[in-house]
């Protein structure tokens, strides 16, 4: 099929997906031509479908693939009706605080155990993670208290050790355009949660998430985590609300949002995540410490336990004011 | 007083308020001459109060001011725990159009009817706003259908002929830093709806409503239009919601959100909408016109009627969800 | 005419212009009715030609109006080959600080004596410039020294006043998009120098620029003067130099730079200024106070006499660099 | 030395220099302290100096180093009064294509042949470069022509393959934040390109190259490449001209301007490029094509090599206006 392609002069692309192969034709072509090669490709056995993308990028466009995609670690389904909440500490200090921030978060619901094992720190001199000795922690506390796992990676010769850790990669905001790493982590077929650089507009964030997709890994949680700010005198980025419905139209990758790096303030976390619900986001990646003041990274954007209880509450009746299921309040 | 302080080398302000007059102390002075200068103004006759305002604006802050300020529209008061809706077209285009708006909105549970006059229009080619007919249109439906009404003033000299047939004034976004024009809404002790500029940081925005509260009048509504985008691919702003909890936080005033203008997009406006609420607002400011794709102006942002009715309905759950009040819903 | 272009179901748009009349099509057609139009309108008598205007904007455009304008404050010529510099305080603050300026900048080469009586600041609270007698003041001092003058009007209804006393009406970043003084001061026929918006696109520039020609006046000098910065931590905005080949090509008005403003900072200006002639800019406009250290306003930006007599022997070989006149060199 | 500063409770930081050893004290202190200290750690053996950072990068600053450091590819040595100029294609497409380049731009003046063999492309249907190939036809090409070489390394484990290659280390602006391949540039002891991110602040700027100079290599110039621009109508970037003074003061590693990526359009990058010498930048890197109709990467911005002559000719008599050295003139 790819030769009928390239007999017209065209360039076809092989995107490897799921279970079918998608073929793309890249280049531009009048609408007329469109039509005549597109009934010439449905004639043709083993195709199922042919569509028309007109977004730059192709495999993450709700064009190509129109139902969502459900991203899944182990039993915990995100994309779907029900919300999803990560929490945890921004960076992995010690086994007890690890472990008492997991109790905690587990306690009001959240899913997902957040932790820093590897961090990019904008100076070298700031605590750069405890690195491997984290990532034991991580999942040894994660299997302790049942709750799977999220940690971020940064250089792609780590990918393997990572993935054999945690169950989900996250690519940070710094690296959303590191290609190598996207396309390590894509290779990989561990879910991916990866987050919106702070200056990427939509379609450089989806070209990323392309990348990975071109691996033929579809695991992949879209974060939106705050754009630059006219300035920081209140909070450290500007949540981009709006990028949650728009994201949720043209892409069908689940999308959840960061309110803890989007505000950069604890006080400010409660009304930036129940925003971002209320706009349709399918849950949340929350900053919980146990000792926020005595945080080694990101102290001031950490929730306590009890702050991120009372927030886990509100955002219960948030979902079910916009019709998604919190399973979480389902036992209260 | 004045004369005790100036007597320490430091320069008074008078700050003019509600009912009573506030004299601040400008200077920077250190903590120690300020605890026995604050000491000495207690102990004169006639002074209630001595409080220390960190933030550059004055009469804007909580710390001057802590309790909330509510805004009246006649029967209608923006600021306390009940959401008030604005709504209506962008411009006054015809008596029809306008009635017809007007109808729907207030059908839908919203308070004030919204309608441009004088349209501040980028290019000099585009249309500029049926001005005074328009002022008189806005005037009689709103007494018709029992409706407040708010409208856009650009010029400080049109200042006294706005106020004479609306109910509150709106400086727009463009003229956020238009001092004549804030000094001119500040002295007409009209409420005043008061957007912020694309660009303007909050402290530059609370510094706008110092200009108007400095004048004595203190009706004034803040509201959230979008901020400068990475890129308009697909909003024309980006809604800073964040801001609103900042605000509560800082300032006194009510807070309201744009969501029309925030995103450009009809069929975004209720994510927008719903975050606002979600985040703490105190009501919204719609785009509604009875037929969009006609609209003489910003026809894309534009709600039906009908699209406007479920939004209401969405808000009055959210609403109920955050401890709200809905007013509209009650008789639902 | 205009009744032959309505006559096709086209808006005409009379747009008055210096000695001839211009009308505009500003419908959209298709290239084919184009041309065919064309030919009509270019076959009618008093025709004298027929352009096709890409740009949203059209007398502003170089397609418009392919020569470039020159704006003429007596027999100062700005625009041509030869650069034109204005300089002095920030704000007027007295008789003998404007003096002292206007005796300097003019024995440097300055042509334009730039001052402040009405000074539009973000606070309330700070110097509000000595408005009517501040314009005494420039008035009389431009006479006494020989210096053209240029101050900020900031109010429609005292453009009348503003034009009584000074050479060149200025129209601050902060009111590029305050419309009803953008026609007061096209109405007036005075030059006026426009300065562009923090936040205004290149189109959004250009569009009050347009505002000004629609009201028959064409002496108008752009003033690119810094855009919002990532971050304020070493200059207070980011001088957009590009803008000045943008605008040289697509615009026919002169372009001069404000390296005050644009850095923030006197030890910058220098080499903001020197980077602004180097990419063609016709001119600059600096601050220049004889005590920056006690300037009411901006003094941190300001140069003292010697800094800015050293500046303009550096501007003078740049200037002779890129084949640009710097006049007040010629006496060296 | 360090357990001194460790008895007093301080964090001492081993910060690897040069020709001698650094020892950071990173805590915060009193003045009083501080003094106190530096007199007891001045009068240790082999102390040479104590000096105050106020920085919050240390080895990136020119209080930690007041010598404008000089990068030195062979005999070419960048930082000096002499201006160096790296000039080539975009990405390295043949063998034929390269050469062309590399003779037109020798023979204009450059001193520095850039071409990128690793594409980090926004796409991944992008042309993503001729990778082990290109660096190999550059390599080669050099040697031929006699320039030295710069490209690009986009993973930290490509590092040792790209400098055997190439002269010169490229990390870009997508990776300025990648600390893995920040590190393994430092490492590698090899002279780095570090551009600026597009929205890095010139804190966040000066810490990526902290990470490089924390490794033991000071060999590091700076380029300035344009940031987020208000809107991309007119150019792909803004020029952040006046980052040159900036950096040149608060640092003392060499910094130049790629006026390709800043403007993004050919017409506009003489007036960039004559911008940036004018302010004081210590070179610039040139995008040239021999045909830039036909690249395969950034054509639009690519000079021919008439254009790229006539701009080295443009740039002689700017750096001569400016004292700056421009050696490739001096033949002329």
């Amino acid at each position: 099929m790819s030769n009928l392609i390239a007999d017209r002069g065209l360039r076809p692309l092989e995107l490897p997906g799921g279970d079918h192969t998608a073929i793309g034709v890249a280049s531009a072509i009048s609408p007329d031509e469109r039509e005549s090669l597109a009934d010439l490709l449905r004639a043709l056995p083993g195709v199922s479908n042919v569509v028309h993308v007109s977004r730059p990028y192709k495999l993450a466009s709700r064009e190509f693939h129109a139902a969502s995609t459900l991203v899944r670690l182990g039993d915990i389904v995100i994309g779907g009706n029900a919300l999803t909440v990560m929490a945890g500490p921004c960076a992995i200090e010690s086994r007890d605080q690890l472990l008492e921030a997991a109790h905690a978060v587990k306690a009001s619901g959240a899913a997902v155990l957040r932790g820093g094992a590897f961090k990019p720190r904008t100076s070298p001199y700031s605590f750069q993670g405890l690195q491997k000795d984290g990532l034991k922690l991580l999942r040894d506390i994660g299997r302790e208290t049942g709750l799977a796992t999220v940690t971020e990676v940064i250089d792609p010769h780590d990918v393997d050790l990572v993935a054999a850790h945690a169950d989900m990669l996250q690519i940070g905001a710094r690296n959303m355009q590191n290609y190598s790493l996207l396309v390590a982590a894509g290779r990989s077929r561990k879910p991916v949660l990866l987050k919106r650089g702070p200056s990427a507009t939509i379609d450089e964030f989806l070209f990323a998430a392309e990348y990975i997709l071109h691996e033929g890994n579809d695991q992949i949680v879209l974060c939106e985590r705050g754009v630059l700010p006219l300035d920081r005198t209140y909070t450290r980025n500007t949540l981009d609300v709006s990028a949650v419905p728009v994201l949720k139209e043209i892409t069908h990758l689940p999308v959840i949002v960061d309110p803890s790096h989007a505000t950069g303030h604890a006080h400010y976390v409660p009304a930036a995540a129940l925003a971002a619900i209320a706009a349709g986001a399918d849950g949340l990646i929350v900053e919980v410490h146990p000792d926020p003041r005595h945080a080694l990274s990101d102290g001031q954007q950490s929730l306590t336990p009890a702050a991120f209880d009372a927030l886990m509450d509100a955002v219960a009746r948030v979902a079910d004011a916009v019709d998604r299921r919190a399973d979480w309040a389902a036992t209260g």
